[in-house]
This record gives C-alpha cells, sequence and structure tokens, in this order.
C-alpha cells in the first residue's frame, strides 16, 4: 500500500500547490514523498509512487485526477472504436516513472536504508473500469455492460491492456525495482464465474510476465472469499487481501502462497491499544509463519494518527523480530 | 430487494414533485409503488415501500433523503451525550409504515393478487453508520472511531437501535406483514472478529424477537464470504447474500438454512441470451432444491432493462415450476 500521503505534514507540504499527477510525472517530487515515510518510520520497503492510471498516458489517453473524487477522462472508451483505435504502448512517455525508481533507489542509498523497491501496476479489469467508466463508479455498470454485451471488444480492451501492463512492469523492474504488486482494486464487483470468464486469462498474462523476470509478485485483491481462489488462479507469489478476509482463511486454502495485509486502515484512528490488538489479532492470524508480509488492507487514511503508524510499526517488529 | 423503483415509468411519474420519503410517509402512495411492479411482472412477494432510516423517526432523530446521495442527518449522533439521550422508541410516529402495510394487504387482496407481504428494516450496525456518518460514507471511519474508542457508548447505542428495531417489525408484523427482512447493508466493512465483538449480539436480539414473532426471517448480508458465519450466527432463517458469494458456498457452509439471492443487477442491462445465462448460473448454484428464494444480489437499479425484468421472472418460473 502507498505509505506516503496526507497524514503526514511533509506530504501536504509538497502537495501544496501542485497536483497528484505532478508529483508522479517528475521524478524527484515522487522520490521525496515516497522516501518520507521512510524518514519517519522503520518501515521494511520504499514503495513507488504513483497511480493506477499512469500507465494510460503510454496508450495516449488523456486522464486527470479530480481531488476528493479520482481519476476522470475526458473522452471514456465505450465503443468499439475506441477499443480498436488504441495504439501499441509508447513507454517512453512514461519514462518519469522508471526514472522514479532510479531515483528512489539512489536515495535509499544515499540514505544507508537497505529496503527493496516495490512497484506497481493496476490489473486489467481495475484499469479497464476506470477507462470505461470515465469517473469512479460505484456500480460499474458501463464495466459490466461492455463485458456482458461486447465480450470480444472486452477482450480486446483487456488484451491491449495487459500487454501494456507487461511492459510497464518490465521497465520499472529494468529501472531496479525489486518486486512487483498488481492491484486489482476493483475485481471485487465480479462474481466469480464472470471473473474466470473475462478477466483471469489477461490477468495471467501479466503474472506469467512477472515471473519471467525473476522479481516476485504480489497480487493485491480487493475482494471477498469467494473470488480469491479465481484471483489466485490468475498468479501471484504473494496475497494481498484486504482486512474482511482473515489470513488464516487465505493460509489455509493456499498454503503455498505467501500472504500481505491486512489491517483495517481505521485502526490507525483507534486509541492505541485497540490498534495494538487489532494488529496482534492480524499477526496471529498469520500464524506467525514466515511467508507473511505485514501491511494495511487497503490505502491509509488521510485521518491516519502518525503516533499510531509509528506505534504500529514497533508492535509489528517487536512481535516479529524477537523470534 | 425493493422492487419499486426508477426503471418503472409509473414510478417515475408518482414521484414527480415528491420526495422519497413523501412516499414513504404517505400509505396510499407507498401502497401504490410497491403494487407497481407486481402489475407488470409475475412476483411471488409484495415488498413494503421505505427506507432504511425511516424508522429513526421513532427517536426524534431527524434526516433527508437526498437525491443520489442517499441519507443525511443535520446532526449526526456522535458523542456519548447524543446515544444517552435519544428517547424510547414512539412507534406512533412511524405508524404510517404500518398502515402501508395494511393497504398492501388490502390492495393485493382487491387485485387478487395472493403473494404474501415482506416487511424490513435495517439491521443495528448500518442503522447506527447512517446516524453516525450523517451522510454515506466510503469507509465508515466515524463508525469506526466510536466502536473502537467509546465501545460502550457504542454497544448503549446499538442496543437502542435493536430495541427500535424489534418494536417497528413487530408492528409491521401486527398490521400483516408475513416475513421481515433485515438488511445489514454495511457490514461488509468490517472484519469478522469486529462484527463478534461489536455488532453480533445486538443483531441476534432482533433475530431472536422475529422468532417469537412466528414469520420468517431474511438477513441480508452484503459482505464477503468470510463475515458469513458470524452473521448467521446472529439469525436469520434465510440467509441473503450479493452476487460475490456463490449460493453453492452458502448451500455447502449452511445446509440447514434457505437461501435469497443473487443475481447480479447489472444483469438486467445486459443482453437477453447473457441474462438468461447469468440467471441460469444463479439457480444451477442454488442446487435446483427447495429453500431457494430467486432475488438480485441488490438493489435493483434505474438503468434496469423492463423487458429484461419481464424475461427474468418468466425465466425462473419456467425452470422453478416445472418441476
Amino acid at each position: 500500500m502507498r505509505q506516503a500521503g496526507r497524514y503526514l505534514p511533509e506530504y501536504r507540504a509538497i502537495r501544496e500547490g501542485r497536483t497528484l499527477l505532478d508529483l508522479c510525472r517528475t521524478p524527484e517530487l515522487a522520490c521525496e514523498v515516497a522516501m518520507q515515510p521512510l524518514r519517519r518510520f522503520d518501515l521494511d520497503a520504499a514503495i513507488l509512487f504513483s497511480d493506477l492510471l499512469v500507465p494510460v498516458s503510454a496508450l495516449g489517453i488523456d486522464f486527470d485526477i479530480v481531488e476528493k473524487r479520482g481519476p476522470v477522462l475526458a473522452r471514456p472508451l465505450r465503443r468499439k472504436e475506441d477499443v480498436t483505435a488504441l495504439p501499441s504502448p509508447d513507454l517512453g512517455a512514461v519514462s518519469y516513472v522508471f526514472d522514479a525508481v532510479k531515483a528512489l533507489l539512489a536515495a535509499l542509498a544515499a540514505e544507508r536504508r537497505a529496503v527493496p523497491v516495490l512497484g506497481f501496476a493496476g490489473a486489467p479489469f481495475t484499469m479497464a473500469s476506470y477507462l470505461i467508466e470515465g469517473e469512479p463508479s460505484r456500480h460499474f455498470q458501463r464495466t459490466k455492460l461492455l463485458m456482458h454485451a461486447e465480450p470480444e471488444i472486452w477482450a480486446l480492451l483487456l488484451d491491449k491492456l495487459s500487454d501494456l501492463v507487461v511492459g510497464y512492469v518490465r521497465e520499472q523492474v529494468a529501472a531496479g525495482a525489486q518486486a512487483v504488486q498488481i492491484f486489482d482494486s476493483w475485481a471485487g464487483c465480479l462474481t466469480p464465474a464472470d471473473y474466470r470468464r473475462h478477466v483471469l486469462a489477461p490477468t495471467r498474462k501479466i503474472f506469467t510476465a512477472i515471473a519471467r523476470l525473476n522479481v516476485p509478485s504480489i497480487h493485491f485483491a480487493s475482494s471477498g472469499e469467494s473470488l480469491l481462489p479465481a484471483m489466485a488462479e490468475a498468479g501471484g507469489d504473494v496475497l494481498s487481501v484486504d482486512w474482511r478476509i482473515p489470513l488464516s482463511r487465505v493460509r489455509e486454502r493456499f498454503p503455498e502462497r505467501a500472504v500481505q495485509g491486512n489491517l483495517d486502515p481505521s485502526a490507525l484512528m483507534a486509541p492505541a491499544p485497540v490498534l495494538e490488538r487489532l494488529a496482534a489479532e492480524v499477526l496471529d492470524e498469520a500464524g506467525g509463519r514466515p511467508g507473511h508480509i505485514f501491511n494495511l488492507g487497503h490505502g491509509i487514511q488521510p485521518e491516519a494518527s502518525i503516533d499510531n503508524v509509528a506505534r504500529l510499526v514497533e508492535t509489528v517488529h517487536a512481535r516479529t523480530r524477537r523470534g
């Protein structure tokens, strides 16, 4: 999960007068905000600062990220021609992302922080839903309409997005990213049957490509337990789930995978003893075995208490390092 | 699920110049819009037309339902005093609901439709989240903050809401409702541990009370599979789930319960053959055994095609009645 954010005053300072995309598109700024949480907390990884929609610039798609709303497209993809007209990806158009990865590696070396850099990208369903809806959506009606009514156009779009993501993460790894997270933030709106029919294959394509790059992959599934088997089938060395699925269930059903997660981000607004209890429950659920990356179950919220973040990092390290 | 709605022109006509609450608070209008879908489709039940927030008027809480936004409170409940100051429920303040049930029974008799009337209410968590947030919420931060930081105030609030709901459904049954649905639309934002700690007991209180009324209860859980065991423990003769949990999983895990659901409402915008396939999948998942109430997995959307609704009712009846 993104570690940078509005809960940090130094992040708010750097955002002053700048948009989120300004940060994403300026490697020094993206690097700086990625470093900020590492200077405050004893975190075990650095996360590329970017946005899921950023790579669509490589397809010539214009978008904006509107404050408190999310990504908005001037011309959402809705018709067959919108999809067939998409050009081959020009990754040079988003080279600032790969430069941000390099800058982050350099900054970590300069500040003597020996932690890996995690790159990331959106999974095809989540990317497609943004492109089709054109704005944040609750019901993903247009997305599902295209999927149901025009399955061939749908398949073509997801295939193009897979190819984009494969190239995009390959460049992140070439720039030095040591692991890659693939976020399928919205696939949870699908039935398992629809996921298998319309989403699994193009998603698997990405994980197969990442495996060839010899870096670990993390598959973030913001979905219920029922969809998890299909998502796991698509790939991911690590299954990352939100707080609504106990990690013990993931361990039980996928004993061969590592797990990531899954503290409810609201815990960071709770009184300290409650936070500690909730964090302990996550660790207990993971069973105290290796192969657990402790994380929030979703992005950190602007209202998170900095003291609580510090306390959480300490609590987790105290428990996991003492063995 | 509510059968009335904006997908019907006759509903839009009656809403012209009236608010949703106008309909809820005028028994003849609530009855009329509840009857509308029954006149078009061969439905097997009539659903009371109301809103989850309606009963809080019995606690003297003022709210509005804002178009395209949802329930909004002038004075959300946030402090201890807000909760302790809540009066005992005055169900006379919402007698229009019970009158709407009676009117609906009379209209069904007059139009010779021998179908049961289903009443409903919100579960304590969902009601509390509306009252605390004061507006529709994505993350339920304030709700979880009160739950974590002030567990005693939280418990008091949920207990008061349980008592309200118990009285409210008792009056619906006294007015003639033949089954009661309890909607926990938002409990899915909780971890199973938090649900058990903070929500299960007050929710169970309601199902225990309904059992004493000798009418069947339906527990709607808009949650992932992981939370379902705890919600089932709270009660419900019928477990109603959304489309993200295959009914076969509910059958498998709770063989003694009936199930309700769970077609993705987006299917009603799909081409007819896709709709028919998706409906068949739901029936297949339910295993062709008794104890399945076919339903949408969530509320019907304004964009639903009327032809598709008719086709769906026919498809389901053709399959389930032929045996």
